[in-house]
């Protein structure tokens, strides 16, 4: 019975998870979330004293899922180029990914709010860090592997896919143009690779 | 006195920029509104009965002012490589900027929430559309005059440019990183340019 505080906390990110989907960031309340969750209100109240700490609490959580998608992301995918192409289109959300528009959506509403809350605001550098670092890599790795040039400088290109990508699936989910990211995926590919004298296919 | 109901709606729009600076989207009240109208609320209520109707109306009146803004950014700009840098630039904002930053966060917070109003969502749709026909236009008269690659696709290169732009200076507003949109910007004319077959300066 030791991982029941844990359980309990992982409840309450699939609780607050299911509740932003459904409400958004800004409307949500500590009783839609506890509408959620099966086990007791007072349970979630003791856990987080307000929905300020309880949304540090679940960005982190977010970060952390994302951190270990960012390991999973490439693996079995050999090309250097591949590897950097699957990367970029992971920021694409289909039409058909409601729950996930959903999320990025609450998303944009907490990063607007984030200047208010320093938990959330570190959160935020976190994951933009961890995706800056992970394509950084991926561009490093081509470059020792003969792929890439070797003379680019991979963070500043990994910063300029991460925030390119970003503002187009904020750009999608907001004004619901399908399409959108893949479309700005295709340029930016194809000017990262001509930069990188790297073939695009 | 023919102008006064377009004085009238003038002064709201006035109040309501300054009142979404203070108190953001999220928190704004028509009362805060009201707050910084010198004239009667009944008259603000007159104009616009809710909330989400003034923000429809507020939107329309900054992608007028935005519509006005790009006609002039690169007058008496005259290579198109300069034009092009101003214009990119022109998406970075400066730690000193406060108000342009609260007014970039105000517009990020209806952005997250532009899928519950039709009227905001067109709005930035068309500022979107805007930004992005000025910079196809100052690419094509680089082309023709020479100065670019006239086989380059100026329309995926605008959106590029705008969707980047915008993503780096949501990022910087959100997370208060001073200098991450120069950084973008930097490697994005870099690509750009070399895309374009352009000398970078």
């Amino acid at each position: 019975m030791t991982d029941e505080p844990a359980d309990t906390e992982l409840a309450i990110m699939e609780a607050t998870f299911e509740a932003v989907c459904k409400h958004g960031y800004a409307d949500v309340t500590m009783q839609d979330i506890a509408d959620e969750f099966d086990k007791s209100k007072s349970l979630l109240h003791y856990h987080h004293h307000t929905k300020e700490e309880l949304f540090g609490a679940f960005l982190e959580h977010l970060v952390d899922q994302y951190e270990e998608k960012l390991d999973d992301l490439v693996e079995g995918v050999d090309s250097p180029n591949e590897r950097l192409r699957e990367f970029v289109n992971w920021f694409t959300v289909g039409p058909e990914e409601t729950e996930r528009t959903s999320l990025h959506l609450a998303l944009l509403e907490m990063r607007s709010q984030a200047q208010h809350n320093q938990k959330v605001r570190e959160q935020f550098r976190r994951s933009d860090s961890l995706a800056r670092a992970a394509i950084t890599t991926l561009i490093k790795e081509g470059q020792a592997a003969g792929s890439f040039n070797p003379d680019a400088d991979a963070a500043a290109l990994a910063q300029l896919c991460f925030v390119t990508m970003d503002g187009a699936r904020a750009r999608q989910v907001t004004v619901d143009e399908t399409g959108y990211a893949s479309e700005v995926a295709e340029t930016l590919l194809e000017l990262i690779f001509e930069h990188l004298d790297a073939p695009g296919e």
